[in-house]
């Protein structure tokens, strides 16, 4: 099973030229998008929101991670094995959350090369290949090397907003088992009091709660907990 | 054949977490998106694009079923086979309609838990593996048990609109084949007339047609009527 | 494999629609989102994007492509094999691009008809099945015999904005082998300069380069070409 998490737009030309690109090299395995409005331009926010979301992921998969802003220029291709779930993408920290909270973890360098490689496109061009690749059990044609992330956030979490849904609840790269849940979260002066699940609060009313990927997330009953607080990706919680 | 009708957002991190499951326990059943942007927390406007659509589906398919506002509080599990159709979601009058407007409807509760319950994400954690269940013909583990729909919002036509497509059509709840095509609509005191395609309208005119789903929709040709009208999901039709 | 380009909107609820006919018509073929948020009713636009996306396209696919303001009208559906691959949709240009730019091209009527045909929707009545036909290698059942495009753009390329994605960057429908890659591009009387990759230029900088579809883009470095610019689809370039 091939997992995409990008930022190239869900609804842009870009998903579609990838998938064409797995399926000529890959096609018996299913591809799923987990998500392609990963956050723009900001790899530290994606990287524990895919961290979040990796755990989930079926051991045995290959989760193709591209946001890229600095497609073309330094930063290396690279294939990490982590606790069983490979992740293909380039090295600048997207996929280094993930690979430092895993149990065990692998990292490789990737010596294949395509024939035309465009300068803005790696994900097409080179990352969906060698995903195929992986997801084949073939990692001789990729040519990979024992290698080590040459740029890495640790495994720490992150005390701001990561992911804004489309519910307009705020998702943080807080994981809930480290914050006792009695207490009040502390945002841009603002005290959140936690509840358990959505029906236990008035509608309008802004609360955070353990959401379904174990994180702390800011919401509010049948209402946008971003209105209310004016808050987006990179505000810092207390 | 698994179709999907939620609320989750088509371009946001839920709708890769149900298919990943759905993936897992029924590998070779294909999954469909019918639609991931259900009016958000209009659990009837929803119930009635999801008829209307429904009339169409496969013999034999499952839907997943899920606009979910309740989520965590009392509501129950249900699934209901209506026409030979599947349909897997929570019990709050979403499937009801369809369940109603059926020649022979059988409702069920679930007995089925999953080991861990998200409690803000039972479409992921209880719907999906039922819904995956059913697709491979496998009741048994769902432990499905007779039982009656607890919210009911009955057969009739909704004379609102129930859903706004992107270029700005407006769809109700009104089955066209209940009303005369050479008549006028009134919409806030104001007449539409009809017409049977966008083709025989000027560009910019507004006008009524029945639509591809059977539905009475006020539309514009090569415009937004939504624009033109100023009305959203909820607006009543006289 | 299927690839779909249309105007459906990618989370609207037309694409389930038709992807239910595609998979009840040829149960095994892949079918793969090219776009579904091509420029809304802008055909000739449209039909540049697409010619660019089709010379990726593996030969022996089939593209259903509709943008299609006239349906219920007078065009006529017309099924287009260009250099080996296949393209179902409206005879109004979309199609002749890509056409006219191949090396062989032969082009077809559509004698079949479906049973029961909506007004508004023959991207799902009548283009999905016979996209399925012609995956299935079915020629017969499509009925289909050797005619002329009604409508044809030409070959040419269009100096134009003809697609501007979620980044903001603005695609054009001009090749960039056609262009001298040290030229200023002049736009509402700005000279926009050369650059072979964002990471060329400063963040902000807005540069044209050739994307990886080999034509002409306008983009900026981490930032939004398009609200740098003030253009939109439709726009023209000297």
């Amino acid at each position: 099973m091939i997992f995409m998490f990008t930022d190239f737009g869900a609804a842009d030309i870009y998903v579609g030229q990838v998938k064409a690109v797995l399926q000529a090299h890959a096609p018996k395995v299913p591809v799923i998008d987990l998500l392609h409005d990963a956050p723009a331009f900001d790899v530290k926010a994606g990287a524990h929101l895919l961290a979040a979301l990796a755990a989930r992921l079926p051991k045995g998969s290959v989760t193709l991670a591209v946001v890229d802003p600095g497609v073309g220029g330094r930063r290396e291709p690279v294939a990490v094995l982590a606790d069983g779930r490979w992740f293909v993408g380039p090295d600048n920290g997207l996929i280094s959350v993930a690979a430092a909270r895993a149990k065990k973890t692998e990292v490789f360098s990737i010596g294949w090369r395509p024939k035309a490689l465009s300068a803005s496109f790696h994900g097409r061009d080179l990352f969906a290949p060698v995903a195929a690749m992986l997801a084949r059990g073939d990692r001789k044609t990729a040519k990979l090397k024992k290698a080590a992330l040459a740029v890495s956030f640790g495994p720490d979490d992150l005390a701001e907003v990561i992911y804004v849904d489309h519910f307009g609840s705020l998702v943080t790269g807080l994981r809930a088992a480290a914050v006792p849940q009695g207490r009040k979260l502390v945002i841009n002066g603002r005290g959140i009091p936690h509840a358990r699940v959505f029906a236990e609060v008035k509608p309008g009313e802004v609360f955070w709660y353990e959401n379904s990927l174990g994180l702390v997330e800011i919401a509010a009953n049948s209402a946008s907990a971003q209105q209310a607080l004016g808050l987006k990706p990179g505000s810092r919680l207390t």
